[in-house]
């Protein structure tokens, strides 16, 4: 089995770090490759980076399917291009928002997301309330670290995520973790350790339900709202997205 | 007072139709210019169409940015891009869907949409429930007309846009209508007065909450989700969106 | 257009300020006339004193109808006896909370209604729920000042509402403040400076939808629930109020 | 314990033919007095109705107050000026859609509520939404029959609204009935004979409900919203009301 | 009238105890049976409890069913077995957190519930909703005490009662408690007593439901979901529980 | 890894024919064991059977810890017990209403349940409720076939379900099929090749969810709502399952 997964933002050294990750998870019989798109943001970090991800994220679901891929993970906190992904894809396409919430309401009666900058945490609600997974957020908390500053070894960032979890727990009674940012992958494993209760990443677990979704035989609908794109011209920078 | 309309799409012929209906019911003192992306989709008919409508929208808001407009009117009925837009803009930013359904809601307790495609009925209830709309919402009705047959003089669309508002009055309770795409602008006042219920179009109810929060010295809230875009570096085809 | 703005207490220094406010908002064209009824409480701050201040409120929009106006605003943050003014009137009729409160959303992803006394919040909260915008508003919070003291130019009002609104901010993570009370009206540049994020009045607010509506050609729907009330004999110190 | 039974609409005979309803239902100790309001109208089919009933009913408690009674029934499907009358009233109040939308939810997992004009559906639905009641409620049905027709022995309502709730069982799949008006009292046993479910009828529900709260020592808490109205002056027609 | 009143856990003591107050606020005419099953936990302190002692409890109401009871009253505030039993049962069946939920909803705008042990809040916040009671419930505050720590004398169980109770009406600005155990009844007039607002005891409140039920010739309606179980054989220790 | 496959019902043939499909989607390290309690009912259809098929597979759930299993499925679709089971349980437990509800959200913007008796349909709906994923559900459909008729070989159940399945389609809009009874897991392939729409079964769907817990290292959180049951007596015929 084929997994594609796709970093939407142009930051290598980050779709290295989640590929990893994915691939500790992965079944023996899958293959993850992990992709950045020629295009687009540095980091996601506002409606206008989102927005301007997902030509980029697009083009390489367009790819994958030239490629025979059987899956695709969107790596990115804000699920960007979720729909649109869905629409060109054949096989299923799984957001990390979505694969982590719904992963954190089968171990626990509630969460709390921590996540990068306060700036975000609209994006993360409303998240929630598409997956139907709002009854089951205590909180959305930030810890005002950049997504890049993940990146640097010389952070303190994962102490300051490990203290946010801890609050998560004691003032939100929150069950378990949800960590907001994909960059955060590699820390999860650690955090649980240090708090004492589940954290999920939504790498890693997008890629578990990629390959189930597979498994069984399962794949997006294509009747009505999520059936291929129709043939359109486009125009400009963007005729190469022309569907014929 | 200087209101930008962006039809997303690049059908200039549709941008000059609502910018006609959007001029009629401007006040005295504001100039309304309408326009047309440089890149993108013919029409929007799409999550695919409306992701990659977005970037030439966000481009027109930063050329609005320039000369100095007051306010912006999205001009596509599912509101694409509306939060980046905002990030970006220093006055208000109004998408017709949102317009429209606001509109309906202060003059009866309850309205059916009547849009294009069925495909996108789930968009325009994603969009009821986001702007609190939902509760007022009886149901949203497809014509299944494409886009651009609205341009159409020779095609039956009215009467069938018309017998469809009917059937929304007798058999989903509504008491009003709202028209579903900025193309149906131009229809709005007939099909009001054939079915003798309210109709509501959202170019003409944006142009007026846009000019409405500009009078009132009303613009986008800064502090928070809406802040401007973080200067960052953009790649590829989309280089020129970086923020400096 | 010609608006008349009902203020539903019978203060009439109160009503004048406001109309005030109202005229520096209203379009060129605009004529605003401010009134308050003859029969009815001094200031509205229970349950008891809002459904004793809409028998006043009705004879108002009945008088409205005989003099020719084309929309009403009811000028008391509770919005009391709107779906039965509704019913009487031609035009539209627009309260300001509804006002206020739809305007916030589309300049904020949030805010908070700060209000006189608490025993009032949890009109506000009715309110917001009845509107759709409960998803929008993080807070009620009350000054515990009472309506006629912000009145009283001795008074320390204005301070005491600019705190709360800057806790709002603070405490609720609230983006946008909506003033709770008509009274407020003439602090609302004051405190959007002072506390540096959009400040929403609903009386001003209003005098806007009003206008708007009237402009699209837009006014109540009549079929249903808000159809004229039937013709109907009153009796005893209200018999004036029948219909025949 | 004495109950006091206000039917806030004017008409004498309704009120007798529910005080008897009421009776035959009340304990051993319970004596139950019906009322009139001196002012307002003959029945109630309006928003415009129901605001006007108001003012007399509030006269009642009042009244109810210096007569030593225990608790209200307002007799109203609308439940009209019930947080009012909770303000003026020491012991508890009760409402008879409240009662019997309650009752219904301890019976059947669902219900359907068979009211008289459709124009007042909104109203049973928004009083739903109100008592947390809307998760029960399938559908508000109306039989298009006027208030007063109830109190004619030749008509067929009677017949009618029981083929109303034969289909709300079929078409809705309710599993129990709201009856939707306080005249519809003495067809109670009879419809839930006739169609083999239960029917609830709000005017006997909201007795026993008045006698378990006097029963049980409880009575409206005087904490925050529902404390007393505050002394004030009333201008006018209603200057009566006026608070010392 | 023959209410059973049916203490879920084993403990006599407290079943004792809870039929005392049952019987002090029963009609003239009602007779109140309280019974424990044979079988299942001394307490109830999570879902294993909970659902180990529903067995117990359907039995003791196929036993009421062959002595003729009218009404059964399940007396632990997580309302085990609710829907069973009313698949069993002819007559009512009210749960205390049901009763005390709706109860609290007729006289107040707001309350929140004192509980035992924190572990059980969720299974409170789910009857909340699924009763529609959550739109009145604040808060629910655990006093982390024991279910039996209620039945000791020497605890100090009612002081740190009644100090959640009191920082229930500060912090959660609730108007009333509810009392989150069975366990409690018997404290509920003093501890209203002491913090001046109205408690509610799930308990006496679900006997005057009951009765009010039969008294208006209610019963669970029987088609649909609470029909009577089908005929079926049920194996090993459970197979006194088949039905013929 | 070794995944517990309890069916709830005391129908053997039916848990080789589910634990078969089971098998057919695990991983190759996976192995799958599939048991039937020793007590409880044929099959599961009512509240009544689904109380009472409890005891039994908490017994089960006991037994596979002692015999190391690292997670379990509760395969029928009423998720009898799940709460208490993951009290219980040191790894995760699944139920398969839960399971599927899951996936389906992740392939379609919108499903349909179709399961076998009207009167459980309630169930299927308060689950929806409690997971989060009513919103994408649009219909629960029954097909009144009784759970040991889809045992029968010579039963028209499949033609039936497939049947129900595309009226859901047609007539709901569902963009999925959820079948809601774990006897049809060996249907699911066939149907969806019929009706052309991904068809989801749980007990597939729950085996790969708890496969992925696994892989991830995530277990039930076990601070809070869902700590071990505290050690208890237990009395009567249930006195095996005192927590010593």
């Amino acid at each position: 089995m084929r997994i594609r997964l796709i970093n939407p933002n142009t930051t290598v050294s980050m779709t290295e770090a989640m590929t990893a990750c994915a691939r500790a998870v992965a079944a023996a019989g899958t293959e993850v490759s992990g992709v950045s798109p020629g295009m687009g943001p540095a980091s996601i970090e506002s409606h206008y980076d989102e927005a301007l991800a997902v030509p980029g994220l697009l083009q390489e679901i367009a790819r994958g399917e030239r490629e025979g891929c059987d899956a695709y993970v969107i790596a990115c906190f804000g699920d960007p291009g979720l729909s649109a992904a869905r629409e060109l894809a054949t096989g299923p396409v799984i957001g990390i928002a979505e694969a982590a919430m719904h992963m954190a309401s089968l171990v626990a009666p509630s969460f709390s997301v921590v996540t990068t900058l306060a700036r975000t945490s609209g994006m993360a609600w409303h998240l929630a309330e598409r997956y139907g997974m709002q009854r089951f957020c205590r909180n959305v908390r930030a810890c005002e670290i950049a997504v890049l500053e993940l990146e640097n070894p010389a952070s303190d960032a994962r102490a300051r995520i490990t203290d946010e979890c801890r609050r998560a727990l004691a003032e939100d009674g929150a069950e378990a973790i949800v960590l907001g940012c994909a960059g955060m992958a590699d820390l999860c494993a650690a955090i649980s350790r240090d708090i004492g209760a589940p954290v999920i990443d939504g790498v890693t677990a997008a890629v578990k339900l990629a390959e189930s979704l597979v498994a069984l035989g399962l794949a997006t609908a294509k009747r009505g709202e999520l059936a291929p794109p129709l043939p359109k011209a486009y125009h400009g920078l963007l005729k190469e997205f022309s569907r014929p």
